[in-house]
């Protein structure tokens, strides 16, 4: 089985990736930063087992009293998702804790402050131009100094409940929601298998999905290949620049990622007794501008601190780029080069123009598509948070670049969210609550239509179960962004692994129909109206096709397929060059050389009239990482009940729970069996999925089974059931509450339960509660 | 691009197919066979335009008079899909076509009489039990006389309407259905990309199949990983064993498929003017036996008639065995070879043990998975039929070897359903009309699981739109199935590419979980309680630890290890040896032997009371090619308006149709605009797909555009819906008959027309009809 290399989580960006951003023109560097699975997760490093907010088992926190929030323009209100039912105060608890507590602000007020100070160094170096390095070491500081400022605010978080990671992974292991893949070969590192319960999560958390973005939106949904032919992925910028450095054991081949390697060799060095204190500074220092160093700066250090093999002491090689994509050949000549995607997009950029002509030409459109990317990553960790093999969904809406203002704005412009903006992050802040439709028209969100996505994102997220108070936006520094996005925000999302950036939302600007078009030659733009017709200057060759095809014979249509191609400013020169020497040396597609006299090609100018304009459309990119979000989702839901710290259960919403209801008879008496399965039949005709669990074992006992995979709703077939009227149980996963309700009627209130067509409190209401309570265990 | 080797599709098993086949310990034997996309299709010579039964444009197929069919031991009815609403009869048109008409069966009788001959040659060949090589000449022979009475069979068939599979293609492609995957960069052969029109149908049939089959069923549904490492589809035969044949040219490189090239030389050959009888004779006799050929002797026949490239004339390597699974390394050692997996099958197998345990250790239980698996094909061609990227949904059933009895058996039995039994292909007889219920009794299908999942697959191809009358159920040869399966039925499909197998169903015993426990010494095992407790001699092996651990130090652990791991035979062995000279020789997991004397080991026998017994369950597993299905159903549903050939549509049934509804204001007058939109709300609310199509354009021409890509239902704004009551018509795709409807009515309508809760009958039954009709065309 795989050499993982050592165990160090990733705590920055890679300085690869890092490099990447400075080059404007390549799309990988966004590849690595843009996506969910990103190349880094803000405070990964954070233990285990942490303390967060969380709430109560009714699923709504305590309700904190409204305070103002210092930090915010805008006054703390009840926010967002009414159409979802939820009461939940959405501003961060962890925030409000903090602020109404000098004690602890105290204690955050001289790293704020260090952070505010490098911010403006930052701000200084760029306003006075200063060399590229300058800025990228001081950058690098300042992300530094604002992760030790976001380690002590989560530090210093209250909790409601403590969150025991290993207890939910050995409950999610143990009901099978997913595991290692290949367990029984020994398992592959970064591959996961969903088991009954995690494949049925995921896949109603991606019908959710395709409800709220493809059928609301009305986008165009499509599937495309993952085998992806070498060229495409050049053009992308992936076959040159998605990589990751690692160093190989001289003698073992084990592999090491290369910042991970020496931020532990020199952690390791600075600890050390014999440490002088200089010694101490310097590697701080290293390890602070990590980040910022080159491939060759790099090797350096490796050389300069001697830095073995952390398992066998042996040499290690010179720093290598590893491809992150999985390669393979496609076909039986061993000359096609392929690779797994390592992101849905490019499938929907190559298909761009079927796309649009699909719409009947018309803007704005999106695209969507659901489907796994792949990458090879050095050393995996953190379940599934970084993982090989995964599962994306993302949107591709195309725009004119001038009309970025969406129809629907308005529908969504109240929504309230948490924007941890860039500016905010330079000044050592935390995320402010902001009005959506505030945040376009103060232009700290770019336009409308990535306001609007910001804001269906947000009500995705919390219409599965995220915890509000456990949700950020948080805006790319300028320095994070590659050059051609106008704006990014990523979804990020509070877990046992710090802030996990689970949906990125980037203002791509027309890179990436640029990149294919200028690999391709096939124009991948669209065409708009002019506001008056204009006349334009056309200049244009004539091949004079007798003489061409007497000179040239069958290469002549080679060159007059040349010739139809060439740009204005080669047909400037052609002309040039006919009126100096008489004589123009064009160059063919199969790459042969011909010389054009004045004989074969003649320079015409005309003016034409036009009516339309064609350009390349502008890409609103929201990409969802379902996994992360699953992820997230298992542990905002995880709870444990109170005085009974074995009995866990997921408080799963009833939309996405796995299994909808279950059907438990009292005992294994015969005369139920009539009633499980006249009701078993009856949730399949309404399409509920449900468990029959007629094992032997308590009820409680069997109660907290169902608990454990999430089951909302439980049907208790008993001997009251068997008189007339019959009647049955309902009962309630996050209340433990049941009510009595007729045979006939239970399978409707289970559905218009599990459709969020009514609530627990209302059928409480309308049915009499069961009193006797369940033994808590047997 | 891929050099795609010559264009000859696939008339036959390949021959290392076929090899493997008589191979009975090795997986990939069915592998290669089993699968939809397997390695053959039946008649895939037949050419592009090829006639066939079909429907009249409302869907239903001119009903032809009730004839008892001479074939079948029970008399023809009408059958199946009750459900549905169908009233189809489903014996096979073309062949009661034949069987009514006396001059056909007299072409075809000479025909299936060589058919027949020749399986009383194979039946009495295998009686006396004949050299395996005579066996499988005899077989060759014996297929390549079926092919032609099938091929004879085919041409014969009447048709109602012709197929013109160029044109469909064209619109599939026009309104992106789908399309080669990456044509801007030249495209790659066998891989498509699913248009926003292809992907929703895929995803409705896919949703429906979970419907079928996970609900209904209650499966446990699992989504595991693509990338599988080596020693899984070692252990599985797929690496040793998955392979085609194929030359290259010695110049060039380019590929060809063994068993194409040498059929295509010999053809070629034995219709050149200088071609001598014998010579013709000859290479009709080796293409006939082409199947049966093993790689010396194709080797041979290569050399014999000097066979160059097609292409060039360059010489040809030697045959090579080229592994059809794309290969790449998992990590950046290098080291850990995987590929992406042909099937998804191995994934459920590997997590035997844990689904198991879900399912609280008890059997039978079902294990369904829908995902994309891939096989780098030599030459891919037949579209959506033959492709190296492709999802496939399967189902393995575990069950007691001894009990293979289904509890819903009842529910299905009287399914009526076309078998081309293997008793029926040996006589050139057609396939035969039964009952499933009869069919299994009779033992013609082995046992009730089998035949309840065949009836299943029926049901839910019907439900999709299959036509009843194309669809039939093959059972497998013996000499074609694996030696551990004890029956296998494909449903194949008739589509202008002739009989498609598109579902495998097989009773695959217990081969795969086998093969896992053989590799890994993991036991995937059941346990079921004994009828009555029995007393068991127990031998085992006792160490003497502080013996061993003095003698072999750190080997000691490997050593206590693999003792634990011997076979109650290999206890036997060691006790005879130790008895003999005293020693016995033990080979530890790590390869090393240790010679272990007396001092060190002992044999204990006891005797040990048990209740359960351990067995490997059997495996029943129904395996679907969606894309081929996809294919079939578009093939069956494409329709063109008499009289107006170019008003091509499909007639896809709602339930799996794209999208259910479209609206079209009458004309872009802005007074519609409230209605559209209102409408459109009304149709997202309640989770409709729909198309809003205001482009200019006449009515006629709209609907026409809307009838291409498959939307049953259409609701017109015109000018009466701007007075009161409001309303609309209502638009029926099939019939183009429209009615007038309430404007809050209408969205009700449609909702239970797309689920199949009301038919148009009904709706114009209950609504007035709307008489203006459209323009055919403007």
């Amino acid at each position: 089985m795989p050499a993982d290399g050592i165990l160090i989580q990733r705590t920055k960006l890679h300085p690869q990736v890092k490099l990447l951003k400075a080059l404007p023109h390549l799309r990988s560097a966004t590849s690595a930063v843009r996506s969910p699975i990103a190349r880094k997760t803000w405070s990964e490093h954070i233990a285990t087992k942490v303390f967060f907010c969380t709430t109560t088992t009714k699923g709504t926190p305590a309700a904190a009293p409204p305070t103002t929030h210092p930090q915010s323009s805008t006054p703390p209100t009840t926010w967002g998702a009414k159409k979802q039912n939820r009461k939940v105060k959405l501003r961060s608890a962890a925030a409000e804790f903090i602020m109404s507590n000098p004690e602890i602000e105290a204690q955050l007020a001289p790293l704020r402050e260090r952070v505010q100070e490098q911010g403006n160094l930052v701000r200084d170096l760029k306003a006075k131009g200063a060399a590229e390095l300058d800025v990228k070491k001081a950058v690098a500081e300042l992300k530094a100094r604002k992760k030790l400022l976001e380690d002590k605010e989560l530090a210093l978080t209250p909790s409601v409940v403590s969150f025991d990671r290993a207890k939910m992974e050995d409950l999610l292991k143990r009901r099978f929601f997913y595991d290692q893949s290949f367990a029984i070969y020994g398992g592959i590192t970064g591959q996961y298998d969903f088991g009954p319960m995690g494949c049925a999560l995921k896949s109603n958390i991606l019908a959710l999905w395709r409800q709220y973005f493809a059928l609301e939106e009305q986008m165009l949904e499509v599937d495309c290949s993952i085998l992806t032919p070498e060229p495409v992925l050049k053009a992308s910028g992936h076959v040159e620049r998605f990589a990751d450095l690692m160093v190989k054991d001289v003698k073992t081949g084990e592999c090491f990622r290369l910042d991970h390697l020496i931020k532990q060799a020199l952690e390791k060095l600075s600890k050390a007794k014999e440490a002088t204190p200089a010694l101490q500074a310097e590697c701080e220092d290293i390890i602070i501008k990590l980040d910022g160093l080159n491939k060759q700066e790099l090797a350096d250090v490796l050389a300069k601190y001697n830095i073995k093999s952390p398992l066998t002491g042996n040499d290690l090689t010179e720093p290598i780029e590893f491809n992150l994509m999985f390669a393979t050949q496609i076909g039986p000549t061993g000359l096609v080069k392929g690779f797994l995607r390592p992101e849905t997009a490019q499938g929907i950029f190559v298909n761009f123009k079927r796309l649009l002509e699909f719409n009947q030409g018309k803007l704005p459109f999106a695209v969507a598509q659901i489907g796994n990317s792949f990458r090879n990553e050095i050393s995996p960790r953190s379940g599934l948070i970084r993982v090989r093999e995964f599962t994306m969904a993302e949107i591709e809406h195309f725009c004119d670049p001038v009309l970025k203002d969406h129809p629907k704005f308005g529908n969504i412009k109240s929504e309230k969210m948490s924007l941890y903006s860039a500016c905010n992050q330079m000044d050592g802040k935390s995320a402010s609550q902001v009005e959506i439709g505030e945040a376009v028209a103060t232009k700290l969100v770019a336009n409308e239509t990535l306001g609007y996505y910001m804001a269906r994102i947000q009500q995705f997220l919390l219409a599965i179960g995220i915890k509000a108070e456990c949700l950020r936006f948080r805006q790319h520094m300028s320095n994070e962004m590659a050059h051609y996005a106008c704006d990014c925000w990523d979804a990020e999302i509070l877990t046992s692994y710090g802030w996990v950036e689970c949906v990125g939302c980037a203002d791509r600007s027309a890179y990436d129909l640029g990149q294919h078009t200028a690999a391709t030659g096939v124009r991948l733009v669209a065409e708009k109206r002019l506001p008056a017709p204009k006349t334009v200057e056309v200049s244009e060759i004539v091949p004079n096709k007798q003489a061409l095809g007497k000179t040239f014979k069958k290469e002549a249509k080679n060159i007059t397929d040349a010739l139809a191609k060439l740009s204005l400013e080669e047909i400037t020169k052609v002309e040039e060059q006919l009126a100096g020497d008489g004589q123009y040396k064009l160059t063919t597609a199969d790459g042969q050389s011909h010389e054009l006299g004045k004989d074969t090609i003649s320079v015409k100018h005309s003016s034409k009239t036009v009516h339309v304009e064609e350009f390349i459309p502008s890409v609103v990119e929201p990409s969802f990482g379902i996994g992360r979000i699953m992820y997230s989702l298992l542990e905002h839901s995880f709870q444990c009940r109170d005085g009974d710290e074995q009995r866990c259960y997921f408080t799963l919403p009833p939309l996405v729970a796995p299994i909808k209801c279950s059907i438990l008879p009292l005992s294994n008496n015969t005369d139920f069996q009539p009633y499980t399965q006249k009701l078993s039949s009856a949730l399949t005709k309404a399409e509920l999925s449900h468990k029959v669990d007629d094992s032997s074992g308590s009820i409680g006992r069997r109660y907290a089974r169902t608990d454990e995979i999430a089951i909302p709703y439980g049907i208790t077939v008993d001997f009251d059931t068997l008189k007339e009227p019959h009647t049955v149980t309902l009962r309630d996963r996050n209340t433990m509450k049941q009510v009595r309700v007729g045979l006939e009627e239970v399978v409707g209130v289970v559905k218009d339960l599990s459709t969020a067509r009514t609530s627990w409190e209302k059928v409480t209401e309308q049915y009499p509660l069961f009193e006797q309570q369940e033994a808590s265990s047997k």
